[in-house]
């Protein structure tokens, strides 16, 4: 327990004094068309820390990307949820979230670089250490960092939960990221794309980690998404704890 | 960060005051068969704490498995590394390794019957609280302690590490264990195991999850395997720091 008791010492000493969290919608562009993001942090901090984006699942940025923004940001990140559709767009149901998605997952180029402009927002942002940075990403939006992964962005890692993992342009070279992937093992809209995913990781040699939930079907970190995992996507409370924690162990590795 | 504080004061206030890891070589029985147990436990604390079975690889119950025992001491818990095969009796080579182990995987009731005689040496420890129990196995050891979960032992969790995951007499309840599953994504020894396990597990509704480290071969959790994946066998300090660190994020959820 000694060592127990050194980390803690550290932990105490490494706490603000006055920590408060901060938050500001932030406009910016990709040619004529206006995304609004969100950035978080804690100002109880003076000193640089490390950046994780955050990439919204199919619906579009909204309060979902904004919620876990600021728990990175009450984690000691400064935390920045982009903006893949546009200033105001956000799905009213399923349908509309399957077109707005579908137009990426079909144009990975575009996926990739709307991604990119949230990260350069991500490194405008006060106190971001700029040599580390992370992104996540949920549904969609797992798809979405995986992406930047698999074009080589300077990034120390990626998270995906409940993330379509297929590649049609499949990474070419080894990622700069770490990539640690939270899967549900009854999410029948993602496992089929597990062995692909599996063989694009080894064929690069890239740093991979999957784990799987059993019993988590689709949006298993989501509350919104209910509690009848018989409609194929549900809340998993166990599921969603478990993967925040890997997170930040991931987290805790890549930056340390 | 004031979460972060006051984990750290909670933490400072159970540390104890004069940590001293204490260890005992422990000989138990099966039927005339002389078994040695090796205990670990940290006397500085002076209440009940949770017990951890340490089921050893398949060279025998050795300085591998007691330094893992030693290891869950140092963290708090009070740990028993078991002995299946029988005092003295440590494979020589892999030949022998498989010999001693295949027993076993071959008779699935004397593993079981070994496994549960080593938990009730567990049990006797000093300051064990009896309703928070749970084993952790290696290779194995792995195969070992899933199979207390498949007879639905009175544990709150079983972890395995490069573990056998075939199952020649499958669960057919759901077992009271939860149950978390470390494999290496290179380890052709135990990957072919993995849809089996899958089904089974989906089968009883177990509690399960399973963590695939990419570029890990069997053994990955084990120094004395070398460096050289290309044999099928070797340390990989990454998955074996991550896997700990999981442990105990599952053990931290268990005993909650």
């Amino acid at each position: 327990m000694k060592r127990f008791a050194a980390l803690a010492a550290a932990v105490l000493l490494a706490a603000p004094a006055f920590a408060r969290l901060r938050t500001k919608v932030v406009d910016y562009k990709d040619g004529d068309v206006v995304l609004e993001g969100y950035a978080a942090w804690d100002d109880g901090f003076t000193d640089k820390r490390p950046g994780i984006l955050v990439a919204h699942e199919w619906w579009g940025h909204g309060p979902y990307a904004r919620k876990r923004a600021e728990m990175l940001a009450k984690l000691g990140y400064t935390a920045f949820a982009l903006d893949m559709y546009g200033k105001g767009v956000y799905a009213k149901d399923h349908e509309e979230a399957g077109k707005l998605s579908g137009a990426f997952f079909a144009d990975r180029n575009a996926m990739r670089r709307r991604a990119m402009l949230g990260l350069a927002e991500l490194k405008k942002l006060p106190y971001v250490d700029e040599s580390k940075l992370a992104a996540i990403g949920y549904c969609f939006g797992g798809t979405t960092v995986l992406e930047l992964a698999r074009m080589g962005a300077d990034l120390k890692g990626v998270v995906s939960f409940h993330g379509n993992l297929a590649a049609p342009t499949p990474a070419t070279e080894t990622p700069k990221a770490k990539i640690a992937v939270f899967q549900g093992g009854d999410d029948q809209m993602t496992l089929p794309g597990l062995p692909g995913f599996e063989d694009e990781m080894r064929k690069v040699k890239a740093d991979w980690e999957l784990t799987i939930y059993g019993g988590a079907v689709h949006s298993f970190t989501v509350e919104e998404a209910g509690s009848d995992p018989s409609t194929g996507m549900a809340y998993n409370k166990e599921a969603d704890e478990r993967s925040w924690q890997a997170m930040r162990d991931f987290f805790a590795e890549i930056f340390r």
